[in-house]
């Protein structure tokens, strides 16, 4: 083994990891691994993922080669290496749980997908943090080849939270209006817009910070019909603009404490508050008054457990392609984001831990 | 007007109201007076409830003439009085939500109900404290003659409470778990006994007290599975007891606060909390991750918006008619209760007022 060679640690199955060193050009025909972020033990993200060489399966007639374009960094990465996520990979683990890649090869079997289509993790699993991978063609699910890359690349996380959100816990019609909290992330920016391709007013609450009137029209830019800051929404004021629009019925919180309260004073009686995060850190709190005498309904949703259950779905095909369109159409844009090339997935997972004013992180791989 | 009448104030439609003088023996065909428990501003019930004559309306074809037998003071009765309850009956107003009697005259083309008949109030807004009342005969529903008395005073507000949390939310079967706070109440000692009558198990948090031990033997002697103060409830003992029955996939909370929080650790995924009171008058702390990762769903029951949204109901009827069967079986007795005669509604109040040592006071009539 020559010394450059000792450095390259070829493993199956994770077994080991080693730090990244520049491999040859690859041929598809012969090459076998492929760099990767990985960890294989729960912690610090910024310590424990490492950029490895792995290996990639064998082609077999029902999977497909995948060279990933872009995949972002989202919380939800973050929190699974932490180990505090209910989704725990076997370890070691390649991270991300979204992404868009480009078929390459099929196996004799894969009639559904060809080369050079465009995809979209169809699991939860896939572990979209590396160069190249192969997986069963059910793993994966082909959308329009016009599809802006970045945009697709965050569909899966923030936009199918937004559409789900909007879609299942209430029937909303246009001109009804829903409310959000932590109307600045990745996943508010999605419900701003979708909302209003749907014609839903949106009535967006956010926090307060330096640059907050950029903000608001960064946020009225896409389609936001009110923003207002957690303080500003106690006002008169916001009531007064509040009585504009019809009461909204559907609520998004993921910020919790007593952001709550905000959105609850603003629902009509029989509401849905619809939990998809926790910023805060603080327990929900919840007037007991709102749930009997205004007949407040609360829930949760979990992307990961609505993909899980409805994989391979007429639901899930239908939303995405719908989510295509919309991107395609400039009616879905993603967050404001840094694009990171491989090599710098170390300060893309720093910008992503530092919080909220950062920039989605998103990775570009080699094509 | 004799110096004896000069007390004896006659009113109509509440005009005005006068302190109770006791009424010669009354003939139906010329009284057009009753006794009554009235207040005439909102306020502190143990002042602004006076024992009063009011005047009765005349009865027509379609009205019925009930004396009533017996009527509890719940806490919504004395939230009512006290101005902070949502429904705010027109002032003066004669306390009470519910109660029994029996129907001693009937209007000419009335033929569902007959004189004799032991009736319920079938709206929230009878006004219940008082001798006798006349009314629409569509406001008072019939029971079996046969229903213990007492039990039948307060079937209305726990005894329905109890029952519809367990049919409305999620579809139980023979043999699946609930859990509940504040079971000592009047609606979770209900609650205990009609999940007893259905093959349910339930799970039963009380708050610490002295006599612990006899209160969790009458608890289980109405049919509760397991009792636990909230302290034991986070015990490891606990946990084990927890683990001979089915994980409860619905909670009853009557406490908030982080009562709710003991609930949640029992329950299955996509279990669903209904809330009913507050009585640590805290708001609910409900963890984000328990919305989101193990589905919880939180909702209200208000007793009084589903007898609004169903009065008259073959679901009401039939609910009513299951409640009194239990009664007269056994199955469904009344919690710890005083009769108190009209005459002492003072003292009614205030133990009342007094909180959750004290027993149900129910008030009886003059027959």
């Amino acid at each position: 083994m020559s010394a450059s060679m000792s450095k390259l640690f070829l493993f199956s199955r994770f077994s080991s990891i080693q730090h990244f060193q520049t491999l040859p050009k690859r041929a598809y025909a012969t090459c076998v691994q492929t760099k990767a972020l990985v960890y294989n033990e729960y912690g610090d993200p910024s310590k424990v993922v490492k950029c490895a060489e792995i290996k990639v399966d064998d082609l077999t007639s029902q999977s497909v080669r995948v060279q990933m374009l872009a995949a972002p960094i989202n919380p939800a990465d973050i929190n699974t290496i932490q180990g505090v996520y209910p989704l725990k990979p076997d370890l070691p683990a390649v991270g991300g749980f979204e992404g868009v890649g480009k078929v390459v090869e099929v196996g004799k079997d894969v009639t559904d997908i060809k080369p050079g289509d465009i995809v979209l993790p169809a699991i939860n699993t896939l572990g979209t943090w590396r160069n190249e991978l192969v997986c069963s063609s059910h793993h994966v699910m082909s959308i329009p080849h016009d599809t802006p890359i970045v945009t697709a690349a965050g569909i899966k996380v923030n936009g199918c939270t937004a559409y789900r959100m909007l879609h299942d816990y209430v029937l909303l019609s246009k001109g009804d209006s829903i409310i959000q909290n932590a109307s600045n992330s990745g996943a508010g920016q999605a419900v701003i817009q979708i909302a209003a391709a749907l014609g839903i007013n949106s009535i967006n609450i956010i926090r307060d910070r330096p640059g907050i009137q950029e903000l608001k029209n960064h946020l009225k830019s896409l389609g936001a019909t009110l923003v207002f800051t957690e303080e500003e929404a106690r006002t008169e004021e916001a009531r007064k603009h509040l009585q504009s629009i019809p009461k909204p019925k559907l609520a998004f919180n993921a910020v919790g404490g007593k952001s709550v309260i905000n959105l609850i004073k603003c629902l009509q009686p029989g509401s849905t508050i619809v939990t998809y995060g926790g910023m805060s850190r603080q327990p929900l709190m919840i007037p007991t008054a709102s749930l009997i005498f205004n007949d407040i309904k609360l829930a949760g949703y979990w992307m990961s457990r609505w993909h899980e259950q409805n994989k391979q779905s007429p639901e899930a095909q239908q939303m995405i392609q719908q989510l295509c369109t919309w991107a395609k159409q400039g009616q879905l844009r993603p967050p404001q984001y840094s694009e990171v090339s491989f090599q710098d997935y170390h300060l893309a997972i720093e910008r992503t831990m530092e919080g909220f004013t950062s920039s989605k992180q998103i990775l570009r791989f080699e094509s």
